[in-house]
């Protein structure tokens, strides 16, 4: 029922909240543990307008730099959870919800965990956008862990 | 963790999908369930227009009879959980979100587990608007069954 979780993270502080939770739901049956982070690619490219002294506009792919930054996030994360879960660390370029249902598709995971809240905490924001979505268009149970 | 869950329902057929699993959560370490029945108060009272021949119209209170149904379901789930947790059955009037919310903090819950959807299961709606808002200002982490 629980036995595989795939486990969506921005590498925010309100993402590593669902960490604990993750960890108890061992005694649930989980076994396997599906880590993504999708690297937003409506984000990858940035704006350089000083590059030629502020005369072009320059579109600067910063997807591999990213990429980089998420690698080594995720090593952190295996770390954390290898001990206890057959892991699965995703690393894709996407539209962060579509891909995060997308992969709980393919991997056939039996539930998701997640944050209420990524990267763009806005506080008067009771459930952040990404989460929302996730939980109405998952096609299994989600388990949402509220920020503190 | 999930030592104290609170378990929302209006005996609908979606709704019980969340029983199997919150049975396994006793294996996470759950070990007391608040099973809550709201009866909305927006939908207690029934107009009935024929009592006097159609001339006047003839607001009918119900609350007694749906009290009375709720009590008879409530029992069923009391038979279902309490040899596994220790059960609180609780049946209050009002607007269903509200009242959810007010038991999770009342009661200290640790975890709220409701189904995606309740009685006004309507196809297209990808999540029902009680689970939406539950989701939304619940102070604790929210397991949301999906509907079959």
């Amino acid at each position: 029922m629980f036995k595989k979780i795939l486990y969506p993270t921005d590498f925010s502080e309100c993402a590593q909240a669902a960490i604990p939770y993750i960890k108890t739901m061992k005694k649930a049956g989980t076994k396997e543990l599906v880590i993504l982070h999708v690297i937003d690619i409506r984000q990858s490219t940035i704006i350089d307008t000083t590059a030629f002294g502020e005369t072009f506009i320059y579109p600067y792919d910063i997807s591999d730099i990213l990429k980089k930054e998420a690698e080594s996030q995720m090593k952190t994360l295996i770390k954390q959870f290898s001990r206890i879960f057959h892991v699965t660390p995703l690393i894709v370029e996407g539209i962060p919800f579509k891909e995060i249902i997308h992969a709980a598709k393919l991997h056939k995971v039996s539930c998701i965990v997640m944050s209420s809240h990524g990267k763009s905490n806005i506080e008067e924001m009771l459930l952040g956008s990404v989460t929302e979505k996730v939980v109405r268009k998952s096609p299994v149970p989600c388990l949402v862990i509220k920020r503190a």
